[in-house]
C-alpha cells in the first residue's frame, strides 16, 4: 500500500539569522502540500545573548560545552524566541504551526550524553522518538515545529543537535509515512568545488559518499551530515535531500541522497 | 448529561520564583485525577534579565509597557524556560504535559491592544478560544500547559496577562466540560483582614463582592482578580476558586466564588 507523504523539514541557524530568508523560506514551508514539520536549530541569536550576558562560552577540543547558563541561554532562545516567532508568521500565513519542544508531550525521549571522555555538559542524545503520538498530532492537522531541547527521565533539560532531531524524527515516522527528509541551508547542495555554487552533486547514495569522502571532496561539517543522510536512508527514510533554503519546492534542486 | 470535570489551574509568579514552592505545586498537579490545564504567567525571571540586559523597564500609570526589546525577553523566558522548566519537571513525574504559547495551533487568537488612550506596546487582548481544538488535544491525553504569548493575525508576537489568558481557557471549554478554574497563589485565599492568613473568606457571589469593595476588604490587584472570576461564573465556568498553591488538590480550601 501507498504510504502517505510527509515532508520533514530541517533549516540551520544561517537561514534563522537572515529575516529575510527566514520569511521567504517560510512562505515555501507554507506552500508545501500535506503533511510536515519543521526542525530549527539556533544560529547566532544564543551566541549573541550570551555575548550580552557576559557569559563566556566553553569550548572542549573546538566544541560548545554546555553548562547550566548556556542550558538557559538555548531553552529561551530556541524554544522561546524563535520557535514562537516562526509559529506567529506561519499562522499568519494560515500554516497550522504548533510550536513545540522535543519534550513536550515526552514526543522525544533523550539523555544525558556520556561525560567520558569528554563532558560535554546538558547536551542530549535523543533515545526515542513517540511516532505514534507525533501521527496523531500531524491527523489533527498541526503542522509541527521542534526547537531543539529535549529532557530526560529526571526532568532535566538538555540542548540537543538539530540536524540529529530531525532525522530521529524521520526516522520514527518512517513505518507511518512515506518520508522526505529536507536540509534546508545557505548552499545549493553538496558541491563538487566549494568555490562553485553550481557545482552541486545531484545524487550520493553509500558507494559514492565514500569515493567523496576518500577524494575529500566532502570534509569535516558535511561527514557527519551525510553519514546521518544514509543511515536514514537505512532505516527507511525515503529520500533525504540536501537543499538552498529558496529551493524546498523543487524537488529536482539540490543534493539528494539515495540509497 | 453530567459533563467531565476539567480543572484550569493558573500559577501566579510568586510560586515560579519560588523552586521548592513551584516543584511542590507541580506535584500537587500531577495528583491532579482527569482532564487538567495549567497557564503560568511570568515572575521576576524576566525582570532580572531585562536587568542583566541593561534594558530599562518603561512604566505609564504604574503599569509595564511592552517594547520590542521586553517582548524579546518575555517570550524567551515565559515560552521558553519557564514553560519547559515545568514541562520536564511535569513529564519526568508522568504528567503528560505539553507546553504550548497562546499562539500555538492557533488555539488562543489575539488582538494588539489599542494604543489610545494608553500605548501599552505589544500587549494582547485575547478574542477566541479553540476549544474544539483543545478539547482534541486533551483527549488525547496531554495537560497543555500555556505560557501568556499570543499573536495577532499579522504573525506579531504579543504579551498576554496570564490570569486573562486562564479566565478565557476556562470559559471557552465551559460547553465541553464542567470546569473548575484555580487561581494558585502565595496567600490562602481572600483575605477579611489582609494580615491575618486565617481570615481567609470562603465564599463570594456577586451581592457578597459588592459589599468587599464598597467596604475596602478587596483592593487594588484583586477586583480585576475577582471580578474576572465573577465574569467566567456568569459565563458557564462552574466554579472559580482563589487559594494557596499547596492547597490545590483540597477543594474545601481558599476562597470560592460562586454564581
Amino acid at each position: 500500500m501507498q504510504k502517505t507523504k510527509l515532508h520533514v523539514i530541517k533549516i540551520g541557524g544561517n537561514i534563522i539569522d537572515n529575516p529575510e530568508a527566514l520569511n521567504s523560506f517560510l512562505t515555501n514551508f507554507t506552500s508545501l502540500i500535506g503533511f510536515k514539520i519543521l526542525i530549527h536549530g539556533g544560529g547566532k541569536i544564543a551566541t549573541k545573548l550570551a555575548e550580552d550576558l557576559g557569559t563566556e562560552t566553553q569550548m572542549v577540543d573546538g566544541r560548545r560545552v554546555t553548562d547550566e547558563k548556556s542550558l538557559e541561554i538555548v531553552t529561551m532562545v530556541y524554544a522561546g524566541w524563535i520557535n514562537k516567532s516562526i509559529v506567529a508568521k506561519l499562522q499568519s500565513q494560515k500554516c497550522n504551526a504548533l510550536g513545540l519542544s522535543g519534550l513536550d508531550g515526552g514526543l522525544i525521549k533523550a539523555k544525558k550524553r556520556n561525560p567520558f571522555p569528554i563532558d560535554f555538559g546538558f547536551v542530549g542524545d535523543i533515545i526515542d522518538v513517540k511516532g505514534g503520538d507525533l501521527t496523531q498530532l500531524l491527523n489533527l492537522g498541526y503542522s509541527p515545529v521542534f526547537a531543539p531541547i529535549t529532557s530526560d527521565d529526571e526532568g532535566q533539560l538538555l540542548n540537543t543537535n538539530a540536524d540529529t532531531l530531525a532525522q530521529s524524527i524521520a526516522m520514527g515516522l518512517s513505518s507511518d509515512f512515506d518520508v522526505d527528509l529536507v536540509y534546508c541551508f545557505e548552499k545549493k547542495g553538496v558541491l563538487k568545488d566549494s568555490t562553485d555554487e553550481n557545482s552541486v552533486i545531484p545524487i550520493i547514495n553509500q558507494a559514492t559518499y565514500e569515493t567523496l569522502k576518500r577524494e575529500r571532496v566532502v570534509t569535516e561539517g558535511m561527514i557527519p551530515k551525510l553519514e546521518n543522510a544514509l543511515l536514514a536512508i537505512s532505516q527507511g527514510v525515503k529520500l533525504v535531500r540536501l537543499c538552498h533554503a529558496d529551493d524546498l519546492n523543487d524537488a529536482n534542486k539540490g543534493t539528494q541522497i539515495k540509497a
